[in-house]
């Protein structure tokens, strides 16, 4: 089989893949080892046909797979490969580029440094900061207290109780220390507990993991800029809502930041891995990494992008992006963001009118939180078994001691047939 | 236009593309600035035909493409992305899982501990090693290290002068102290300057970037079991050829390390990015990582692979190196493998016979150090001419003070007549 037959195989796959996503059980319903049991134990000894690839794509890994592409998938932040994002993963794979320098790849440092302006654009970010990708938000978040700590000296970071378990990695990994503070009634960071005369940083966090609260980030930068401390903002979910001029109420003040994380690949339709990492002092950043041996040095007087970040090669990530926002425009983004956050607000409602259930934190965005009525073990069973139903996927969190229930709305597929399918499951369990 | 239509042109342009690829020069003749200036500065308000970005790619972006995927791609370690691999990005892209726990991904979670393990098999290491994928071998060895000095409690590494710049970025990240030891005449570190009373690790490489030089692993093994020091092995490159018995002398001592990172998609045929570490000690891996918040407690038990690394989301990598191991099987990458240092074998060869040229390091695998007659001013003008001529690409190190050029055969589209092209073409300017 040559490239082209296959290829028009596996594109027929992926096509009818996602044409069927919603009739999968969301959630995998198999057990720990059952999966890698039916697959052979040894590689074979002489090459097999691409068509036994997806044939065993099919019928073995289909079943272990959890679909995040479902619209009933509402666990963590629910999430898009958009289809021009998917398109451009084929291209970005053909190209194979590995930008870790300016020659290596020119398209794809000087997109990804235009797609980071054209997102700050339609984000309505200050003009100027200077923008790459990472893989994840741990990296984008791990490279900022790099700088942070380089550029203060210091070994201290601070962030509330809410920021992501990402903040605790890369402190781990950087051996700071990591302070954190209570929060508020409205798990918010209380700044006026903020003692930052020893701190690198200041993770404040624009939508938290847990209910997407907006920590009050012009106190906080008022506090860092008294500290002479870095405001590191993580905004890796809703940073995307920005999109929307009605939602940029969260954005007061990380226009101070030294550096922010927005997730393309969270709530901006881009197929992982696609984390944009701003900074307001890129010289600062460069600092933490650059790091150019004999074999790399070149007469170019170009920017490379992995002298940002603590990976040296580098995919061609923007390509997704650039795909997504093209195809897409600023109204098709705004259209799709309005929509999950209707959704989510029509859902909280549900749970609201409902005697029994109850709406257990300030909704922002997309994120509701919510429990029934009865003992924390009766709600972790209650998602147990809607989740092991295939009808929807949920995840929980811990609120005030409380165990309480996430519904994330976010794939672009999800209607508003799909959100009261997930409230009927609900009650019916 | 629907993906299924978008789909089939964008892979007829990957077919395209991949058919032609050997006719563009090999090295993108565009100044800093030059593509991004042909691009709008802001985004369209309103989204476009995916067929527009084909085309603006064909037009616009295809310049600025410096084209790892030619057969006369010779610089650093020339890489391929295959047929089957590039196929399954398309397939992981659309399925879009992200697996930082066992069961947002049962099936990439299991496929990538399988895939590792036959990897494992094909290379002859040890049986047992825990696997995992990360995005580039400057994290596998970041993670490595971070697991090194959470074990030992210490804050050296100790790598030779011809380590790459990876350790001394993690190094840096991990706020550990480099020491590096001074190369031997064949550029491998030298067991005897080895001090490691206070060391956590040594990173030893095997097939280093400059050269392909093996450091003597067994010795530096015996001096860390000594010591109690990490043994990280670095065999980002040269691993790959442990798939052929007669390269394995390469791979003494290398059952005795700690951990060993190996980077499919340098020379085992896999798209970027997808480095494969493995450790003998997975318990001290996975404590220097694991991070279990409320948001992502299960009662699973099974393993979560975002547990031994720095990045808590994860993309199915392991779908592409299945694919690749597949379609290949043993006998494929062993043909391709010997195929290429056959072909370095044959360039070394012609460039020791002729008068003026000279061999500057022992020939390992399919990397070739060489110069021509002149100062090192003649010879670093001697590659910018060819890179300029796009005929082919090729980069330098510097060796015992001298500037040396480097042709490193690794793309699956090389020829011998590629090489003789090369070699002709160096000949000429």
């Amino acid at each position: 089989m040559t490239f082209r037959e296959d290829g028009a195989a596996a594109l027929d796959w992926a096509a009818s893949y996602l044409e069927r996503v919603g009739d999968y059980p969301v959630l995998a319903q198999v057990e720990p080892g059952e999966i890698r049991s039916r697959l052979p134990a040894s590689p074979p000894e002489t090459g097999e046909a691409f068509a036994d690839v997806l044939r065993d794509l099919d019928a073995i890994l289909l079943p272990g797979i959890t679909h995040w592409q479902s619209p009933r998938f509402f666990a963590y932040f629910s999430v898009s490969a958009s289809e021009p994002g998917i398109l451009a993963e084929l291209l970005a794979a053909t190209l194979n580029s590995v930008a870790f320098l300016w020659r290596t790849s020119p398209a794809s440092t000087e997109l990804e440094s235009l797609t980071l302006d054209w997102t700050a654009q339609l984000l309505g970010l200050p003009q100027g900061w200077h923008g790459h990708i990472e893989d994840t938000a741990s990296t984008s978040t791990l490279a900022a207290l790099a700088a942070a700590r380089e550029t203060t000296g210091r070994n201290v970071v601070v962030c509330s109780e809410h920021a992501h378990s990402s903040v605790d990695k890369a402190a781990r990994l950087l051996g700071l220390d990591l302070r954190k503070i209570a929060g508020d009634a409205e798990f918010r960071l209380r700044p006026d507990e903020l003692d930052l005369a020893d701190a690198a940083a200041v993770v404040a966090t624009v939508g938290t993991t847990s209910t997407a609260s907006v920590d009050p980030v012009p106190a906080i930068a008022d506090a860092c800029a008294a500290a002479g401390a870095w405001l590191h903002v993580d905004a890796a979910y809703a940073g995307s809502a920005w999109v929307c001029p009605e939602l940029r109420w969260s954005q007061r003040g990380v226009e101070r930041a030294d550096s922010l994380v927005v997730n393309a690949h969270k709530w901006l339709f881009t197929p992982m891995d696609c984390s944009l990492l701003w900074s307001s002092r890129p010289d600062d950043l460069r600092r933490a990494f650059s790091l150019v041996p004999e074999y790399l040095r070149t007469s170019d007087e170009a920017d490379s992008l992995s002298d940002y970040g603590p990976a040296l090669g580098r995919r061609f990530r923007s390509l997704k992006l650039w795909a997504v926002l093209r195809c897409y425009g600023r109204e098709g983004l705004q259209a799709r963001i309005r929509e999950a956050v209707r959704l989510a607000e029509l859902f909280e409602g549900w749970v609201r009118d409902e005697p029994g259930w109850e709406v257990c934190a300030a909704r922002h965005f997309s994120l509701v939180c919510f429990r029934r009525e009865g003992s924390d073990a009766d709600n972790e069973a209650l998602v147990e078994r809607v989740n092991r139903s295939g009808e929807l996927f949920l995840s929980h969190t811990r609120l005030d001691g409380r165990y309480v229930l996430r519904l994330a709305v976010g794939n672009e597929r999800t209607t508003e047939d799909d959100v009261r399918r997930a409230w009927e499951a609900l009650q019916k369990v």
